[in-house]
């Protein structure tokens, strides 16, 4: 079976036995306090109901008027400072719904605003994440070369040791922050930080709910903004850096499957070429060019592969490039593959001609032995 | 500005400005209707006091029993089936937040569960959604050839579209189901979907809370958890088409500003080695090669962004590489740069020389005139 579809049937099924582990420790957990909830809940109202009179029917007039009432209890929810509130919910996929548009014009611009804003916010936190990410492993490789250090580059282990701790002091202030304004304990804010800016946003806890704060508090309206934005910020730098490469991986298969299927079928017209001795005639030359180009294409796309190979395996063996080109040792130990040639280029007629004029079994090509060890970091 | 900083920048204006606009609109389309509704329920509320004849703190005391019966109302949430749907609704981002973890045990084990479960999750959907665009693609080729269509290469603008259909399609099944099985208006029933696959999950409508269906209606329960992972692999495997590229660009132009970079810094050395008549000494071979795989690796990797750069061209141009290498005239014809030399191949020292020898001004060569214009589709 094909790697990718290997790769994506594995995963597919550690998600499902996920859930169903999930779902039994969730069981475990909350089922017997919700039972026993439950139970105290339906005496409270059994003894509300004796002590007001009430019948079914008038509790549950009651009981509606009350959950209808909800999101009005917590202020004004939809003037410019709640609309923006849940406008970073939509877009940000949080979605605590606090507040949800009660009109069917709502829900409907509501749809299509986030159609277009939820891919807008992906990329933007991408981007800005991986600018962070590029700043921090250059500010780190400068504070190794200050220090002194034999080896100043900037291994993938220390971004994410950094990334890691980021993401936990985020956690930590905004826990410290909501836990005071909001009057949480430290532990239900630290949740309700967690939950927000992983954009789960349960909204069992939400920020700007409490004394109509959204209307009477502009600084701590202001610095909740900051924060979720901040916070998903650095989580989305982190998701950057460790995450995102994996999403591409079943890409980066199938364009090295199609660049090997491409030289295996290409080579009779490498050959072909390589055995002409007389200049062409014009059809001739034009049918030459069009195999030529064709294999030409393929053999761009196994260089890419090639490339992309040491690229990764470069990055795996800790070198980014800095501007001053430091290289690890190790890979320098690795690179005997790419032998200067006599004019010092890695790049000659004979080493084209081998590469191309594959046979099936590509494995006694040395270049690819080289290249087709998967990478390490997959 | 470097590209990668500006189009952060510009990302960032663009989301800043989309999140005040949507935070108007929304102000515009609720903000009146919020202060009719209060109005309305106010009076409401007035009239069931002055009824029961029940003081402000005896309403109190029944809205607090309501609030918190709430949950309960909708059915038990924590048996097996319930808890699967919450473990859905965490590691897929869902979070409606119709059930939460009352225990801090429960809430502590929410937050391990989601630090693995989210990656685990994002990356499986983006590989099944992978693996599902590359079967269209080949699907559609083959229906192209089977119909004998002149080009039956498969575009862009081809998946693109049939990505769009399978979207929509799903939420309207979708939302035909629900509309049916909770009652709700098509409209509302659409909406639910639509915010329950983008993973926003407000909670305003949530499946599977009446009449206890979650332990009393399997068939019901299954539809809805195969419904939402199904639906969130077609998003899924929409965004892996259109969405997953941009979020890698800045790692891509890095990748290629750091290969350029190292070109420039290292023209010296391949100068010298060049220039080197005679055979080193093994400490001067040292040197050079130590040099040599320096300005080595520089050229990989160009080749691999100059390669990059022809894969993204080749597929703005709408090649995606069948098993049997059709390619497009456009591309062929813009191949021009890669003329075949005496052997075939598109490697000779002498081109290898012309790319490592660059001036300081990169445009005066005029390979990379052709692949520093920015790839069409960023």
């Amino acid at each position: 079976m094909k790697r990718q579809n290997l790769r994506t049937l594995a995963l597919i099924i550690c998600t499902l036995s996920y859930l169903l582990i999930g779902a039994g420790v969730f069981d475990a957990l909350e089922s017997k306090q919700e039972k026993t909830q439950k139970g105290k809940l339906d005496y409270r109202k059994f003894l509300l109901m004796h002590k007001y009179n009430l019948t079914r029917l008038d509790f549950d007039q009651i009981e509606k008027v009350v959950l209808l009432l909800k999101p009005h209890k917590a202020g004004v929810q939809w003037r410019f400072a709640g609309s923006f509130y849940f406008s970073l919910t939509v877009i940000t996929t949080i979605g605590y719904g606090h507040a949800a548009p009660s009109t069917d014009a709502g829900k409907a611009f509501c749809m299509g605003y986030a159609l277009l804003g939820i891919p807008l916010t992906l990329v933007m936190f991408q981007s800005l994440g991986e600018r962070i990410n590029t700043f921090v492993r250059f500010l780190l490789h400068k504070a190794k070369k200050c220090m002194g250090l034999r080896r100043p580059e900037v291994s993938m282990a220390n971004m994410v040791i950094i990334g890691f701790f980021s993401c936990v002091s985020t956690l930590c202030v905004g826990a410290a922050a909501f836990s005071h304004y909001e009057g949480w304990s430290f532990f239900h804010a630290f949740y309700y930080c967690f939950i927000t800016l992983t954009t789960i946003g349960f909204g069992d806890y939400v920020a700007l709910q409490k004394d109509n704060a959204l209307q009477n508090d502009p600084h701590y309206v202001a610095f909740s903004f900051v924060y979720i934005l901040m916070g998903l910020t650095v989580i989305g730098a982190f998701l950057n850096l460790v995450v995102l490469r994996f999403m591409t991986m079943n890409t980066q298969d199938e364009r090295r499957d199609a660049a090997q299927r491409a030289l295996l079928s290409k080579d009779q017209q490498i050959g072909s070429v390589l055995r002409r001795p007389d200049p062409p005639s014009p059809a001739a030359a034009g049918r030459d060019k069009r195999r030529g180009l064709k294999s030409v294409y393929a053999e761009v796309l196994h260089f890419q592969t090639v490339c992309s190979c040491l690229w990764y395996k470069s990055r795996e063996k800790m070198v980014i490039l800095p501007q001053d080109m430091s290289f690890t040792d190790a890979l320098m130990e690795q690179s005997d593959f790419f032998e200067p040639g006599p004019t010092g280029c890695v790049c000659n007629p004979q080493r084209c001609s081998a590469i191309s004029t594959v046979s099936a079994d590509l494995r006694n090509i040395s270049p690819f032995r080289l290249f087709s060890k998967r990478r390490s970091s997959v």
